[in-house]
């Protein structure tokens, strides 16, 4: 085995995937370190990422998460280590947040809708991870949190993925008090979309996965990828990018069969290439 | 009579408009096919749009609709129909797209608030419509959706006007599941400002739209144009752009009577130009 | 004492700062005035938001005001004094707006987080005051409320806060109907962060800005301008300016010895410079 797929294996192991059908799960798998945002996690989030990017079979992702926590965000164990380095660790620091940031906008650019399931705490990074899913399914239980405040790393690139999702005051207030913050008031910001009994966030995932992926391909490809492209520019500009989106998926076979479909009171068949 | 003529008044019979002082009211006429946005109902909206935004005597506008759905969206009918054109449809489809994004545009653009006034169903553009309104009063009965996701055609130009009114997760949600919101559940997301009772979301949109109609018309157009100029700039261009209005706003005669009136404790007298 | 010095103790009068260690309180003192927002007071106020700025010891900012308002907005008195000018006052409102314009920008921008403590009323802009800090504890006898549209002056620059904090619907609907807003209504609109009895707005908000204030200076200062710069840039922007700051974060004094603090399960002893 070369060195390079020695590394992959290795990655492999930290994140599973398993395909359900057209329905995609990644579960992060370093329950010991609490899931924690290591390079060779993010390394192997990435490359499932674009693997689940270029696979035209799933039209819908789920990120779950193994042991009591979703994730703890970056590995501060690595951080603290490269300190030592001839740089301080300047150069791995900037890799290490380079690598996150492309990876938190993987999942936000990803042609398919993601979909987060947690159950426990989702701190730091890792609250910026289910953040930047389209939709969050929540535990009771679970819990929100942007604890860098309190060990002298204000959480600024979660913040990133906090305003986009909670209003702004609430937002600042997670950043500033880094507190704990239950699944059920994270739910009353925007931050969770389904309330779930605990140990039930990944099954209710799945099935709005499930429900999802039930969908045209191409539909759900325009879509989020037009949701996003639209959601912060300014409203003409944002109408005509979508004017356009919309022509194209007009003119796809899937809309004319799903209308003709509804018309004709009948189940659609997805071409789903 | 000329086609034109004609036109016209198919196009007046599809809208109707009735002004209660300066208070307009349209009402969506078109309730065998649910209110649905067909060219024809787009331009006959268009064209009482463009009535109002010219008329100084109207300072408020209410949207309602006839019979149990507020509006189903666009027209799946003609739609298919356009098909079989030379083209398999994409100039008209252009064309739709382009008329629909107009009167959304014309209706957050419009000099007066609008206020829509839902009963029933408000799916796909019929929901971006409500949406694209400055208030919106809904019976309790009342559902929002974007159910495009089921037939193929991703809501994506109604996500522009819901990206705007509700937090980004519930905005995914909707579009992704394609699922009925009942009106609770939209007052709590923030796409409804006022929640009645069955059958009376007319009148209550009514009733706000006098309240906002006694206010002075200078002051309410300044008012309504800086907010949507303003919403979506940054900060220092945001307040630059609203402290220029608010210098205009206070030389306008309106301003001078109000602060007046109310500093001499009597009911003001607008000019309403 | 010169003129400029006799100038800055009336400001100062106005304007009462008392510092608890790290925590700087502004208190409005012109209750006889509903602490509105005269230019003297306009002046106090960036005076004294200047002072803190420029002041390494402070780590938090608590806003609150004496009397039973916080704040009823501009001094309609004074505006209408200055209708008499030779210019019908244009002077004098384009001052007056851009140096109530400044003290908000001064309030997002200042180094530290900003707490505002509302009792009473908070209208216009003392309305936009309380929005522009970082969070608001308010009594839950407090109300909020842009009323302008009442005295024909629209608030278009109080709505500039406004739109930030809160959905663009509810933010409409304070805009057009200038109701008051009882502070339950503005918690659940995300304009107030915590509600606490009649009377605790100001204990209570001293008691977050001593938690916050007990963080890293280096990293609330980094933190709070960090969330105002990506909150409003597009994704690949606000990542590419958050992953920046979180190197220059990690390279401070301070985030090593929180980390470190953190792996070591001890106190961490932050430089504060």
């Amino acid at each position: 085995m070369s060195s390079h797929h020695a590394a992959a294996a290795a990655n492999e192991a930290m994140v599973l995937r398993e395909d359900q059908g057209p329905v995609a799960l990644l579960t992060l798998n370093r329950p010991a370190a609490r899931n924690s945002l290591s390079r060779a996690m993010l390394a192997a989030l990435q490359a499932a990422l674009d693997g689940i990017a270029a696979d035209d079979r799933i039209r819908c992702l789920v990120i779950a998460a193994e042991g009591p926590a979703f994730s703890a965000g970056h590995d501060l164990k690595e951080i603290t280590a490269h300190r030592g380095d001839a740089d301080a660790g300047r150069g791995f620091f900037e890799d290490t947040m380079a690598a996150c940031n492309r990876v938190m906008q993987a999942v936000v650019g990803l042609p398919q809708p993601a979909i987060a399931a947690v159950e426990g705490i989702a701190t730091a990074a890792g609250c910026q991870l289910a953040a930047s899913c389209d939709l969050v399914v929540a535990a009771e239980s679970a819990k929100f949190c942007t604890p860098g405040v309190d060990i002298g790393l204000f959480c600024t690139t979660p913040g990133v993925a906090l305003a986009r999702a909670v209003p702004r005051k609430a937002a600042m207030e997670m950043l500033l008090l880094g507190e704990m913050v239950p699944a059920a008031e994270a739910h009353r910001m925007g931050l969770v979309n389904r309330l779930v009994p605990r140990g039930e966030a990944l099954p209710a995932a799945l099935d709005l996965a499930r429900r999802v992926a039930a969908r045209s391909a191409v539909a759900l490809r325009l879509g989020k990828r037009g949701f996003h492209r639209q959601a912060t520019l300014p409203l003409a500009e944002a109408y005509a990018e979508a004017g356009t989106i919309m022509v194209e998926n007009l003119l796809a076979e899937d809309a004319a069969e799903g209308i003709g479909a509804f018309l004709g009171k009948r189940a659609p068949e997805w071409r789903h290439r």
